[in-house]
């Protein structure tokens, strides 16, 4: 997808909005218009570069929208749903909309009552992210090398899927899957959801500060994503409930399973857990060095 | 602690004794020797230029003690336990003498008995590892910026100590701390033990191999540590069994605490715990950035 003479717009202009900002500019689209409701941010990213239009007024975004190729909503899922419900109608004839919702279900149950025939949209998923929350710590190198979730609503064409991946690559992401919403959803309820929810956990268990002393890098891995995003993941971890419940609950009884091994002091049931479980991390290690292109 | 005329020996070449060795040749001392009852290990580490000298005999060992000025202890726990009981009446008048082990208690149990007070044992714990295993997976690129734990026995000087002291930090440690078997004992149990637990319960609970599709860096994170040296790990749990258990069972309360607040959907109290635990997780990051002079 080649972006010279495209007009692209950014709904909401925080960390990930500012990411695609930032990556979309290096690939010379004609505009670079954002939506956001914080007029700072608009400046600042006027100011860098970054986008050639920014605007709070909702009249404005609606001009925009009506001008733009190439749509990225960049919002939390509820208020995405919330823009899709005022804006869909907006959208140019022939572009290309998608989202970053963490959660797709929500996002679907939406698009269907939603429809038209004349633009394409591909909900998606940036499996990429950071610790710094909002445009101030928006940097594109969160996307190299990382993996894409795209889900195609039904009026997408394969040729503008395939414009739309091209683009991904182009923005550094390695691997691009498509998936439906509902394994979507389950399957990020693990890798991500949950992640989270274990990091949170793992932080909130201990009262002693100065337990830093006593960490190798282990831990610091381990608890960097507990330098979460209050509001948005209790949005999220709230609206994918029942999937994300099931996640918790199977990683509960392989957390409940090795407890017991070492409460019964079972030597050889312990050793065996662990034995699988070094043989199937070192096997995802292979897939992902494989799949993203990455240095052993 | 200048290691010029110093004899130095490691007991145990596997994935820790070889990266002390690659460290401490870089400080010239007068010899490394090294114990395994691996041969091959020992030729290769001799033609690697990493040891002066290799043995896998229990009498040349007793010899090589007997002029060393230095031992460290690369063994697993239950192992460094036998080898204190054999060879502690071999370490040379004046040496200092320290293992690795990563639980306190029970090398503290043997040592009370093996009282000598010509020699100065300080037991440590590099807070470093890698997922490599065994001598070629050793490198002392992984002491770097890391904490050491030590746990001074009963007889050593404080000069003795801070000899010591120097020679971590010339190894690549920054932060060191000194600490009581008991406290190492439990702090490891959380910072270490509990998240190599989680690690491997997290990828214990999936069965889908295609899930690397799904994911974003924080889950290659969270498992990196489940390609786990499982033989190790089991002794490590087993023996820190009871400081263990209370940490695992402090987890699951603070895991149990959020899922519940998911099920009831209670936003407002999920939300307050992820914002503490935010705050919680950024303290500890400006810490070790400080402690560590890392850049930001």
């Amino acid at each position: 997808m080649d972006l010279k003479n495209k007009k692209v717009s950014i709904i909401g202009l925080g960390m990930m909005g500012g990411a695609f900002a930032h990556g979309l500019k290096k690939l010379n689209p004609e505009s670079i218009s954002a939506y956001d409701l914080n007029n700072e941010i608009l400046e600042q990213a006027l100011s860098d570069g970054v986008i050639t239009f920014g605007t709070n007024d909702k009249n404005t975004l609606k001009e925009i929208l009506k001008e733009s190729d190439l749509v990225l909503i960049c919002l939390y899922p509820l208020a995405t749903i919330e823009f899709l419900k005022e804006n869909f109608k907006n959208f140019k004839e022939g572009s290309i909309v998608s989202d970053i919702s963490g959660i797709k279900l929500p996002i679907f149950q939406v698009l269907k009552d939603l429809n038209r025939d004349d633009i394409f949209y591909i909900s998606g998923h940036p499996m990429a992210g950071s610790e710094k929350e909002g445009y101030g710590g928006a940097t594109d190198k969160i996307f190299q090398n990382r993996n894409y979730i795209l889900v195609p609503f039904k009026n997408t064409n394969q040729e503008k899927l395939q414009d739309f991946k091209e683009l991904l690559k182009n923005l550094g992401f390695t691997n691009i899957v498509e998936t439906t919403p509902k394994n979507h959803d389950s399957k990020i309820a693990y890798t991500s959801q949950l992640c989270h929810i274990i990091a949170s956990a793992l932080v909130d268990s201990v009262d002693d500060m100065t337990i830093t002393d006593y960490e190798g890098g282990s831990y610091a891995d381990l608890t960097r994503i507990a330098m979460i995003n209050a509001p948005m993941w209790t949005e999220i971890f709230i609206e994918n409930k029942d999937l994300l419940l099931e996640q918790i609950e199977n990683f509960e009884l392989s957390l409940d399973k090795i407890k017991n091994q070492i409460k019964d002091k079972r030597s050889d049931d312990l050793s065996n857990v662990l034995k699988d479980v070094r043989k199937k991390r070192v096997v995802m290690e292979v897939d992902r060095i494989n799949k993203h292109h990455l240095e052993d």
